[in-house]
């Protein structure tokens, strides 16, 4: 292949991959805008943390590389496109997400050319191991996220799904992995939305 | 104040700015997702090209500092959750585009902290202005990725307005102050666009 070829082909390749993620897009989450108007998807959920990744960033525990937080947090939803979104509370759902995550990552990153199929399973698996400084912020803010949405929306989906206080704290309580000052504002924020009602307290 | 005080005070403010950019959500643009379905919002079209920014990185004739990039294309259209989106074809909206957008970044960014704001000034600042290699790089971006979802919507949009091609070229030609190489690929994409008929040839 002459060169011009050649890069014509990788450019193809990651063209359609850019295409096949537009279904982000498309794959609802459980909790709903801040106004409570409709529910969230996962490219607009992907991009408020990456922004949120830059705002409070002084707050993680450890120094994180934000360039790699960030690519985590842009791509980590994306084995939802066939998977769906697996609602953090639904513990019978939460068996085979693993499984069906795999086989979605199995078919859209190997859309890509080999060195950036072989970073997106990286940034992924990172991710989900929860083990670097970058993966506990990531997964920091992936969990303060839908909590300010809920509470803003008054525990619109809370309510909906009948959830308790203490699912909510011990879902959330990976945050202090990352950040203690994050950890103490969520606390505070979960322990007012089940005074204001939002969420059950047994 | 003391120490502790001021640094809730801080994530207080942060935490009411990323509530309220939130509202990016409901801003929707003039292009369909690429299935069609539907018009697509402001988070979702920065999402996207954040994902855009790292995967054709390589095609940027002048190297860019990659972060920067990424935070540009997160925050440039915050300003048009007051502003709405200005559709790039409407020459009239497009006269008092830049006034209504200041307007609505003194609102928002001023409800950060003092050096974050300045950050976020900055930032639409040089994206604006398109002159350093990361602004340039940005808008072609900005530019590649509703060329991609009309293309692959069959022009739904551009068919909506009555586009010519004419236009289509004019505007995204700022894509080769950037890259050569993408350019290459959008001018053979237009051209297909106009011969398979999803935009006007005169």
């Amino acid at each position: 292949m002459f060169r011009g070829e050649f890069i014509m082909d990788r450019l193809k390749k990651q063209i359609s991959f850019i295409v096949e993620i537009d279904k982000l897009k498309s794959i609802y989450r459980q909790n709903y805008l801040a106004d409570g108007s409709r529910k969230e998807n996962d490219a607009e959920h992907s991009w408020h943390m990456a922004v949120m990744a830059f705002l409070l960033a002084e707050y993680a525990d450890e120094q994180v590389d934000l360039l790699k937080v960030i690519k985590m947090l842009l791509v980590h939803d994306l084995v939802e496109i066939d998977a769906g979104d697996t609602y953090c509370y639904d513990e019978k759902a939460g068996l085979d997400k693993r499984e069906r995550e795999e086989k979605c990552a199995e078919r859209i990153f190997k859309m890509l050319p080999e060195d950036q199929c072989r970073e997106m399973y990286e940034l992924w698996e990172e991710f989900e191991q929860m083990e670097t400084p970058e993966a506990k912020y990531a997964a920091a803010l992936d969990r303060l996220q839908p909590v300010l949405l809920n509470y803003y929306s008054e525990g619109k989906s809370w309510k909906e799904h009948g959830i308790r206080i203490d699912q909510v704290l011990g879902r959330n309580g990976r945050i202090k992995d990352s950040s203690s000052r994050l950890w103490e504002f969520v606390e505070n924020l979960i322990n007012d939305a089940a005074e204001k009602g939002y969420l059950k307290k047994f």
